[in-house]
């Protein structure tokens, strides 16, 4: 693979405040990153030769030749990068370019849960996008692979996903061994928030919360600019916050967590005790409350409570910019925007109820997309700073 | 006042690593700091020739004259500073050297908690300390107050402090006009967290949370190494974090706050309403739980299973390394000790319960220092990296 031509810390921030600010001219990303002006030369440079930076004609300026005051802005099309999103039920994976836009988009239903099938999968999915990706005559320079539970991405090892039930698999050596790309695993949230911060609703916020509601209640922090990854693996498990002492069961093994009130099986569960009836799923809960049903409205009344008070648990803490709710569980949302609106202001504590708390609904390939987003972290060298 | 000479951010991660780890070899520093032997050289030179680093002589090796691989670490005489830390019933005033090493501590009744009369109190505090720093024959080049509450560091405004019913005061710059030193002032358990990350229990931590137990819960937390503000003031409410939503009514005006359940006050409240009888205040009630009192002892019981819970879900969503808990409450830890430890246990998801959870006595002079550690930010003007 190619090496790419910002190896300090100074020409990462760099390149990363043009790739999600730009384009910026060298004034404004001196101004932006804090940098001298002759810092910024440095960086854009090289960065300018190896054809990553491009001036961006400044329509309004009459045109010149070499005006070094032109913004500049990254080509997209210079390389590209293979996300993958691993659920429970199907693989999804894009081909991006190095501004994270889809290219393409594949889903392949899985039969099987097991990594060696997994990954064949995966496989088979790279080898047709790298196909594709020849039809624009740009080499991929990497992949990454998002799948829930707890992974360590400095080791490259999925430590245990309870959706597809793997624990300690060592994802990123498995997946470069049967493609010959260099792979990154990373947390599916985590993954989607560098996604986010990057492209989406965190563009210039140093300090904000992705929350993501559905058939689990995950969370992605970035607090002083960097996403928050934890000491021990663990971080953002804001479905374990435990807000009720007498609350249901989790299948954590404790009382009250957000997720066993707020995921989608919780809700499931809790209607069918609430009726006796058994349900076929999460689509059928949603049918029966948007049909009137008073114990499917309230399950979801009570699920909203849970999420607006352990938002309100994360802006105490933390005091973000903003909170994104996102995830499948939007689908839902006018059933418990109230509720969560309502427990989070009894929640926050003084000034915190100024942070601002948004919807974002963002579809399966954008978690596809957020893995995208880490294998161009790993490729520009953003992690390691 | 002297402009310190270390304006670049590479230059203030050097110093504020020597003198957190110091003294340290040009090696080591380059290994910790991640920054090139020529950068290193370049950041310590102006440091070494204004005095702010001297060669530490290494013991085990021949006497050399200007052996460039000696050791440098900081030269805590060269500069001082007063930390000022005001509680609802005193000030408490330390001089502290370079290295935050307390060589004077002062405490003084607090009469009356207008803002007038405490800046009137800091003023005497600050001229009398000054005075004796002339014997040292070195200059105070700052002073810092901390205080509990909504204190906007970058402002110089306590925004609100409920103990001394103060709103929107200007501190710093009425502090700066009665004394004449440049004033840093920021919440208590920040500053506190501060001289943990430099010289306590923090040092070489990237990630850890100060949990502070007494007259109110709070905490203070370093996330990648720096210490968490929050967007609109409001950070490390660890007190006002919900945990039970049929538990008491908070001052806050939300139901089960941690606060609400394991602050003193709250103590005292909950014994007087089992029992029927008045306390004196928190001393009564740890003496009367030291005595067996079955009802005193549960109330401890109970707050250490709610400190247990918020420190779970702190680490559910921060992951960090270690947990400090301090503050005037361990005076009754044997009493809520095992519960804390077990609440916490059981709230801790995965691995995040390998966090080293410790306590550490800190005396109320320790949180004076902490505010001196934050006058030291301002004056090496790590604070704006």
């Amino acid at each position: 693979m190619e090496a790419f031509p910002a190896a300090t810390p100074a020409a990462s921030l760099v390149f990363t405040t043009v790739l999600s600010q730009g384009p910026l001219s060298r004034v404004e990303l001196s101004r932006r990153t804090g940098l001298s002006s002759a810092a910024v030369t440095k960086a854009v440079r090289p960065l300018m030769a190896a054809g990553y930076f491009v001036e961006a004609a400044d329509e309004s300026a009459p045109p010149a030749v070499g005006r070094p005051a032109n913004p500049v802005r990254v080509d997209g099309g210079r390389a590209l990068f293979i996300g993958v999103k691993v659920t429970a039920d199907e693989v999804i994976a894009v081909l991006a370019d190095l501004c994270c836009r889809i290219r393409l988009a594949r889903h392949v239903p899985l039969t099987a849960r097991e990594p060696g099938a997994v990954i064949a999968v995966i496989a088979e999915l790279t080898a047709e996008l790298r196909t594709e990706a020849e039809g624009f005559g740009v080499p991929v320079q990497g992949l990454a692979v998002a799948v829930s539970g707890d992974v360590d991405r400095a080791a490259g090892v999925v430590r245990y996903s309870p959706f597809l039930d793997w624990r300690d698999i060592a994802l990123a050596e498995l997946t470069t061994a049967v493609t010959g790309l260099p792979a990154t695993v990373d947390n599916d949230v985590r993954a989607l928030t560098v996604a986010e911060q990057w492209f989406g609703a965190g563009v210039g916020l140093s300090n904000f919360a992705l929350v993501t509601v559905g058939a689990g209640i995950g969370c992605g922090l970035v607090v002083n600019g960097r996403v928050v990854s934890g000491a021990h693996g663990v971080a953002g498990e804001i479905g374990h916050l435990s807000i009720d002492p007498r609350g249901p069961l989790c299948h954590c093994g404790n009382h009250g967590c957000v997720e066993a009130i707020a995921s989608d099986s919780a809700i499931v569960r809790r209607i069918e005790r609430d009726t006796g009836e058994p349900l076929a799923g999460p689509a059928q809960a949603l049918e029966l409350a948007h049909g009137g049903s008073p114990v499917a409205r309230e399950a979801y009344a009570d699920a909203g409570a849970a999420i607006g008070r352990a938002i309100g648990s994360v802006v105490n803490l933390l005091g973000p910019e903003r909170v994104i709710i996102s995830g499948e569980g939007l689908a839902a949302y006018d059933l418990f925007a109230a509720q969560i609106k309502e427990a989070f202001s009894a929640t926050a504590f003084s000034t915190a109820d100024q942070c601002d708390v948004i919807t974002r609904p963002l579809a399966f390939e954008e978690w596809a997309r957020g893995a995208a987003a880490t294998a161009i972290q790993t490729f520009i060298g953003s992690d390691t700073f």
